[in-house]
């Protein structure tokens, strides 16, 4: 087997491995966030806004928003170099989110190196509007 | 009244109005934050790490930690002017917490500008280890 | 003349004014850098690294990739609405630049709001290699 | 010896070793930046605001007070870890500088971790007044 085919093996095993591991998550089962997509150095995962994530504003609380970027982050980064921990993330809100929108976050590793890694995140609603986008930075702790 | 004791009684006035908004807050419920503390461009609030607060890597969650510095940022920052509302966040993580640890996240207003804040928030647990330190930009839109 | 025309003129004319204001800009010329494209929201900004910008690790020093991204930054903000100041700036390091390498820093406006604008940067070398990624938070102040 | 002086020994050589290391260093010369005070973990340094740093607004060019954070960062890191890379970098703009301004930019290791650092940093002027605050990320590459 030459050295390609072992790379793209060993990245299949890792989203096989991911895939399984993340069927009981209690955080994703508390938050009701949804695995939709998982490739090597690509998550896709889904929310629906409920009632109990807005705040004293009437709005939807921003930390939920974070939530779900992070839960992209954590799948695509983990895809790649498991287990890989955030040390860092940034994130700019774009638009309001309403309670009962369908939420999709998004997140693609720009960078897999062997000490640090950086991704992109993405937010958009049902309708493909834009609600938010993120960077942040991984270490992988293997 | 001369135009200190003005401003000092608006900001009085300001955290007043907030606690009293923040009573019935549907995601401080859900989430499990408390606020303890509240003065004009500061505040603190608790959270106990719950076992549904776990990753599929046995970690709690960043997007946790995150929500827990976003809730003190939101008082912090409309106490001094409502409504504020978050346009970035940058958080750093500095050490792992555990379930059943009790976080404190506090926020501190370093600018109150009349078209933008900054402001900057730090999370330690029971025992004063520092778990995180973000910063983040607000816009009032009075 | 409708709407959307109106529009349309005043960005150009915004873009024309800009190109005009930046010809004899010191900092430009003190630093190399020269404006390459503008367009409403977008603009691409080219800089030669020179023997000095190198730092006591023997590395092209951050500082000035930094400066790069914001000299873009500035340009493609300021085209849709000028003045505009940066509030806040976020960079991801991706891959170290060399003396000698020619680097293009491009920067589109994601939103450009009433109150508040974020923007996307991003650095390649004349190869086309990704040296760095940032984003940005701009204040119109008309 | 314990291994507390030891630690202490190696921090002091690290601090001495940079100080000789920084005394031709190009960018420091080419931008105007001296460094003023090194202890582990801890750096300020001063730069004048030259006429040249004046960006087509007819203000003090953000690269320039990002230049500064960062050359402040890059001391007090590699005072602890030699070499470090800065994989990420966050600033807030909070008040403006001028022209002839003589600023201090002051960097203090938050987390000297194996794998990781984080830093922050600040900008005064000669008044006190706070210009800008900024974080930063490090990987250690020893």
């Amino acid at each position: 087997m030459n050295h390609n085919s072992r790379e793209k093996m060993d990245a299949l095993q890792g989203v096989a491995e991911l895939k399984a591991l993340q069927q009981n998550e209690p955080i994703a089962s508390f938050l009701g966030m949804e695995l939709v997509e998982l490739s090597p150095g690509y998550s896709r995962v889904a929310m629906r806004l409920r009632p109990e994530y807005v705040n004293f504003n009437g709005l939807v609380f921003g930390g939920i928003i974070m939530a779900l970027a992070d839960q992209a982050f954590a799948y695509a980064t983990n895809s790649v170099a498991r287990p890989s921990v955030a040390s860092q993330f940034n994130i700019h809100f774009i638009a309001a989110a309403r309670p009962g929108d369908r939420l999709l976050g998004e997140c693609r590793v720009v960078r897999n190196g062997r000490r640090v890694g950086v991704s992109e995140m993405t937010i958009t609603d049902q309708d493909g509007r834009l609600i938010a986008k993120a960077t942040g930075t991984t270490i992988p702790v293997r």
